[in-house]
């Protein structure tokens, strides 16, 4: 992965070590290397992070899933599975397509499902009819595999799942709750793929998309057994004040399971999950280690600090100049030159008017905290290299970006004001231009503090 | 200093961990526990930090100095010095006073200067007439000092500075701009007191309630070389816009300080510095340093993060929870049971009409991100004791805080949207309370991770 800086800044020396720092981890973020790193072929042997599993004796190899990092994922496999897959099919989001050979990539609607989502996931679990223990199904789950993989309980029509889902994604609810409702109106999530696909042996590859990676919730967790209950799905409708909108049916299907007339989800322990192997291939844990191993092979200082970050982007912007000044001024808690990692997900509360995404909000914000500090250098990344609105994956700042943006006339308080941090990061030449990774494990931000003297 | 907390959670053996720590940073913090720390006395030498200084030779001690702590510290100087000390005359600001033997304790206005602090600046600097250089100028300084220890140029009148220090405060400008503009207005501040204690030896101890201690900026550094000048102050006053608004004889001062007309403030390398020496007694990273200690001691693995932390005070507690997840969850950075330090003061943009403070505020946010974390402790501490206009110190909240509120029927997210947290966390059982604590060193926050298994 090449990260590109809009021209006037590029000259600085130091922005080429931050961006290869930031480059280290949209590799390791790649769904398609990591698979290339964590899964081998040896003839007839596949060897899965440690595991092996024997084609020879494999009557069937199926490669189903869903998500937006399916196609990569799925080309991926072929490139290593070759003609050895029987029959395949992922569904993936409008336009995130890349051409395979053996396995269908299916467009559908996301993140409110749509037709095609349902009939692209008939299609998908109609290859595990007729399956047994001698064949291997191999699924690929990324970020939006919750709607991209919608198939309703009897009873609940493709209309209702929509307006719940509609409902769900705007009440504030945390992904958790979000999820544990959808888990018991669907056939396939909260572990029900698992028992489709009982009694072959599953390997489940998942690029998470999840702050911290919960297994049971990353695209609700279609082979993984759930911890949520019929009860935990009525209690996040109720909490959200969600009860009168939602349809009448869906309340109806959860009272039900409440009452133990339709079958929950399967728990852990349950015997459809013990041939199955869930690896998470990449998140944000794994992009910001590469980030922390890249940056001391590069000489750096490091400590990764954490991977559960959240807040208001301005806010967070002036934690991440507060420990850079720390470091500056007493080489507290690493010494110079030093880089600091974070991972997670920010937010930003829209009150202005302007262009940008919380990964920009949040470097103009550093950029005004660290005005006149020469050796810090504070970056703010989205992952799938699209931050908000723009074509921009986030920005890269220094102590003299409020001053390069002075000398043109630009105010950086205005432009934070106005929630307009995109043209005044893109006139300092100070954006992080990346186009589609093809993956997301959310953001990554990272503090450097340089030494006076240059890197070895 | 002992911490108390509300009782019914006064229970947990884990808590009484917690507070030694802050116990700690707050003994650290105390300006007379500090100068026994750092000043004894042998007879007739004073070790001040390592420099002796003969008394023998010394034909006047004189104790002066302005600020909240200044009684408390002149009666540390008192018990040291006892009756070597040939007069003293310290400026405190109302009712932070307490009995002394020989130097005067006279009470003035804060933070706007009154005549007060004018007459008792007078006195204080009348003491210095005649000052030779076998005499000892010891100056206590601490928060507060730059009104309290008030003197006007000549043309300047009380109620012309009042107008200015108004303006200034509301003005949203940092200290270090407010205090470029109070030392060219006044005849004691950036080091000119250093001028009229020449050529006697100088001793100035201070307490630091500015983040990071820079010396010229704590109590507008009246014994430290200026890097400020007529310039600076002028373009202070435009940059916040309060040209018109700024009393006719303070601009026409400043601009005849532009011209020359009227003498600078003395700057570094003038001989009147040649003879003092400046020790910061007791600051933010100091009790930041102690607490850490103290946590070292009692078996938490430690990191003291940054001493820089500024921020609207619920995000600072979103990132706080991060940190406290990813040691959590995977020992990193550092392993459990851990102790993450940090120091700086956050804010408050008040929306609502509750009760509370910064610290407060900061706790109760924080509880809501660790619900359910049962290892987790998160702590914010108001150094002076009184976090915003309550009569708590701040909060130690942990994983229990928001369900025992659920128990007694209240709402947290409620409380935090009010800005009333202090009733909240007083039912909760999770007040910080010290009572009055003589110092200021602004704020202090602790993240505790504590292992599952008890700590030795």
């Amino acid at each position: 992965m090449v990260l590109f800086l809009t021209p006037q800044s590029a000259r600085d020396p130091r922005r080429a070590l931050a961006l290869q720092v930031l480059s280290a981890a949209l590799d390791a973020a790649d769904p398609a290397q990591a698979i290339r790193r964590l899964i081998f072929r040896s003839d007839d042997t596949l060897w899965v992070d440690g595991t092996a599993y024997d084609l020879a004796h494999c009557r069937r190899v199926i490669v189903i899933g869903g998500g937006k990092a399916g196609a990569s994922m799925a080309s991926a496999m072929e490139d290593l599975l070759e003609d050895r897959i029987t029959a395949g099919w992922v569904n993936v989001k409008y336009g995130y397509t890349e051409p395979t050979d053996l396995i269908t990539i299916h467009q559908a609607g996301h993140p409110v499902p749509d037709a095609q989502a349902v009939s692209g996931t008939q299609s998908m679990i109609s290859l595990l009819r007729d399956i047994t223990a001698d064949d291997l199904v191999i699924c690929l789950i990324s970020g939006g595999g919750s709607a991209l993989m919608s198939l309703p309980v009897p009873g609940i029509s493709l209309e209702e799942l929509q307006t719940l889902t509609d409902l769900l994604l705007r009440s504030g609810a945390p992904i958790e709750a979000i999820n544990a409702v959808r888990k018991h109106l669907s056939r396939i999530s909260g572990g029900q793929l698992a028992r489709l696909a009982y009694p072959a042996r599953v390997i489940t590859l998942i690029l998470s998309d999840v702050v911290g990676s919960p297994l049971d919730v990353i695209a609700s967790g279609p082979t993984v057994p759930d911890p949520t209950t019929y009860a935990h799905a009525l209690a996040v409708i109720e909490r959200y004040g969600l009860g009168e909108q939602v349809p009448g049916a869906i309340r109806q299907h959860l009272r039900r399971g409440v009452s133990g007339s339709v079958d929950e989800t399967p728990k852990l322990g349950d015997p459809e999950f013990a041939n199955v192997h869930n690896l998470i291939i990449a998140d944000n844990a794994r992009a910001a280690q590469a980030a922390v191993m890249q940056a001391e092979s590069l000489g750096f200082h490091t400590l990764l600090l954490s991977t559960y970050i959240e807040g208001e982007a301005r806010e967070v912007a002036k934690v991440l100049a507060a420990l850079s000044k720390e470091i500056a001024t007493v080489g507290r808690p690493v010494a110079r030159p030093a880089c600091l990692i974070l991972g997670g997900e920010t937010t930003v509360t829209v009150r202005g008017s302007g262009r940008g995404g919380r990964n920009q909000e949040l470097a103009l914000a550093a950029a005004l905290a660290i005005e006149g500090q020469e050796s810090v250098m504070i970056a703010s990344l989205a992952t799938d290299g699209t931050d908000g609105p723009t074509d921009a994956a986030g920005g890269l700042v220094d102590g003299t970006t409020i001053t390069r943006g002075r000398e043109l006339g630009l105010s950086a308080r205005a432009a934070l004001d106005n929630n307009d941090a995109y043209p005044y990061l893109a006139a300092a030449g100070d954006l992080l231009m990346t186009g589609p990774t093809n993956t997301n494990v959310n953001d990554l931000m990272a503090v450097f503090v340089f030494d006076d003297v240059a890197l070895a």
